[in-house]
């Protein structure tokens, strides 16, 4: 299985009231890792698009197990859980490097659409990239 | 149970360049709609805040079913699914004005918690916050 | 002189972990301001921008007198201070609605393009809009 | 004058329906780029906060000269501009890598307080922060 890692350092606007990073940004995050994952497969994600292909997230869920402060190196280790022709499944998982603490996994499933967000069938219509997404599952 | 409705406008900085409200921005406005619920049950997060007690989420859900644009007005209607000494569990659904559809439901998981982030059992210690947030359970 | 009044009620994501608003805040709020003053004049910047026309920022000015907190409700005013052909200037006061506090002033300068963010004369391209906002100058 | 270099890759969160960066972003690149900016001068603006100093901003300008689209490698270089007793004046200049444009710059006044953002003389409560961000003027 093919896993990315993101290096991610806490901007102060990152964080609330509350002293830690709020949790509207680890979504974010894992979009960034998401982004770096399919350049490492040698793809990315703007030349999708520009083909016509989209993949909004349809389905985000994030535990959260610790906190992260302003200045704290983190990585973001991704991976693919599920692929199948019209969806895909990326798993995530954030570590304090300081301690080498997990502190949150989150998983994001995409449905493949075009430029009017509609559904598409991937491996018919671009074969190409489902075999690059599908091969980085093993 | 009790329900309360939040109105959000989408702002042309909530969007993203596929031309809908980026899906981070959704966690984002069931805080704003949570800090209703609790003044709305005629209390304020922010003086449950200032007595030393703190909410932080724990987990979070978002099931996308449909896009939001900029200028949208949207309601959130939100609730407490699940109550214990120690945890809350809001629920939400984003409804679009204009032909009210529903585009997202959201689940958010918290912790009760003294200002370090140490778990505390509220019922214990606040009684009457459990019980205004108990009673709007039922 | 036109002047429009939009609400604002501060997020707990707004704050950062100096327990206040964070900065890059008021530009966003300062859009959703313009937003409103805009269909405040009987117009919409979503209509604007389907007829081919854009408003994107060349300037940015914000001065910071006081801060905000969670939970504050505030006042954003906004007028037009200056309109040419090509070029509009929108100006801001954010208000505190506890104390009637001035808080932050703001400036936006903004060209008017096409789609594809080339300059253009809005009063030869679109007169009416032209018209609609200059009104709004004097 | 010490200037300091910070690389940030354009996220998708960051980018709205116009299809570029949306301006909010600038100054929270800015921030970023005057955390590396403080570490790379051999301190860190968490050790300064932790001492009981805060540099909220009091005055922000932007000017944007181009666009940022989604997955583009930019340079923030950062420099201080002004030094006083009192105050410091970072500014900011914002490339593109692919073609070295210049395509935002900007300025942001900070003021020195104490924890209750209270205005504090930083040269007389704490000379040493004083004197290595006075050396990197020069």
């Amino acid at each position: 299985m093919f896993i990315s890692e993101t290096e991610i350092i806490v901007r102060y606007a990152e964080t609330d009231r509350m002293g830690i990073v709020h949790h509207s940004n680890y979504p974010i995050w894992f979009e960034a890792a998401r982004t770096d994952f399919i350049k490492n497969l040698g793809m990315s994600y703007s030349k999708i698009e520009e083909r016509g292909f989209m993949l909004p997230l349809i389905e985000l869920t994030c535990r959260y197990k610790g906190a992260a402060r302003y200045e704290d190196r983190l990585i973001v280790k991704t991976c693919i859980r599920q692929m199948s022709y019209t969806r895909v499944t990326f798993y995530y998982e954030v570590f304090k490097c300081c301690d080498n603490s997990l502190i949150t996994t989150g998983e994001t499933v995409h449905a493949w659409t075009n430029k009017n967000l509609k559904p598409v069938n991937i491996k018919k219509h671009a074969p190409d990239i489902f075999e690059l997404l599908n091969k980085a599952v093993l």
